[in-house]
């Protein structure tokens, strides 16, 4: 069940990866590279970080072979239901709520101290798609536009406080997708923005 | 033998590394850098995520310095050949297959499903290009430009399912790095492109 | 005492990534962002190719704790001393060079030959920049700018060749660390820059 949603968000993010190289004028080679580095760069940095071995895309090639799929049929399909666009917003949103908890969950399961299983929840949420903005020569969009990471930062907090016990075990996480969905998706529909930091440029 | 044509591709693509460091105006570290990053770059990044230790020129100190050398040498000569640089391509499309070859036999080696492995080869062929380009502030020519990585692609493919046994230890790899090869010289030669996948900028 | 000394480090380096962040007007997630990655991210490279495993920040918070303090302090106080943000670089060289110290130390205790201990070196000393100028889109200062990365360098082969025995064990990183400041503050004093390579761009 848990692998299933899994796969999902790798999807997900898969297809926001397609959509930002077909913006670039990629080429096929480059759909499939953007697809896989944002469906899967998030807990690949995690676990490269934590010293999990293996990767968990090395031992089971399921991962790469959804990605690969979602981005050539992103290209394939995309000028069909591009300008539905919306929609994918709120499926990016599950995928980063679903990463961020798995992200905290791995990390406590590694024993990881508590301020590094929040870091390591907004790294599997957001690493990908800043990868894929990085490889498209733009800015992140995580680090300037709406309220994105500190939805994923919220779930992991709410996870890492919850009892453990009990029913704890299963409402935990599942309050904590809840959370971050809910945070991100009030912030897509009011635009809500974190403070910004404004310094000059160098002259 | 493979050691020896190893280290020449680490050089081959080292070359490039500094070339593109000259062409934006970096200093003499920024050569090094780049020389380094190209040359070791893709093997670095195939076993960091196959979890192999140690990396390969952590162990064995000459690959560092045979790309430092090669960058350098690059910086001190270029003017003299630079003119003629369409043989550094069909070198470059040299080190591509070797390392294409190589990079799919060490994770089938680790014992890495059929899709990673060719992936790995695809890594190990063109992720040092990749962050040259990324430490240029450039898009990723790979992502972009001729056929490149699905030369890498194929000669990984012939490799995995040519038959491992008896004259097959050698001739599938020999015949991987001849398909890579040859896929990407007619590349060169007849500027053959990937389908591009063209979405409206962002509004 | 070297802990606290590398605390240091890590929020001075921090501190100038919290400053990028606001020269490229990101929000305060971007701050943060930037201001850990510049922290920790040299010493994150270094570790993860060592194979050291757990990465040092990993097992003890304080680390990430630090950069985010020292990234939101920097956010709420900067206006009031930026404009003697002359003082910074010359904190900057502090961290460049303790940095540069303890990368090289690491690698010589996990058995690195020189050549590769000295690149450790120069990796925890640069590494953290060089990610913080990709993540703001920039091409990296250390690859253009000032004498740089070569401080790190020559402060790191001192303490590779200084003899380990005896009052050595402590006189060798110390006069490593001068060395290296020595040369960052002259490269600051008087501008002293590495030789460009220049090549025409392609047309």
């Amino acid at each position: 069940m848990i692998y299933v949603m899994d796969l999902v968000g790798v999807a997900v993010f898969a297809v926001t990866g397609a959509i930002a190289a077909g913006r670039k004028q990629m080429d096929g080679f480059g759909v499939v590279v953007l697809a896989v580095v944002t469906g899967i760069g998030g807990g690949t940095l995690r676990d490269v970080l934590l010293g999990v071995r293996p990767i968990f895309w090395v031992a089971d090639q399921t991962y790469v072979l959804v990605a690969v799929a979602a981005g050539l049929l992103t290209m394939l399909t995309a000028r069909l239901w591009i300008s539905f666009e919306k929609g994918l917003a709120v499926a990016d949103a599950f995928g980063l709520s679903l990463f961020a908890v798995i992200g905290t969950q791995h990390a406590m399961d590694a024993g990881a101290p508590g301020v590094v299983a929040v870091l390591m929840g907004v790294i599997t949420g957001v690493a990908g798609g800043v990868i894929r903005d990085m490889l498209a020569n733009e800015m992140p969009f995580v680090l300037r536009g709406e309220l994105y990471a500190t939805a994923a930062a919220a779930g992991s907090v709410l996870l890492l406080v919850f009892p453990k016990t009990g029913v704890g075990e299963v409402l935990g996480p599942a309050l904590a997708l809840v959370l971050c969905l809910a945070i991100r998706l009030a912030a897509i529909r009011w635009r809500i923005q974190l403070p910004i930091f404004r310094l000059m440029r160098r002259p």
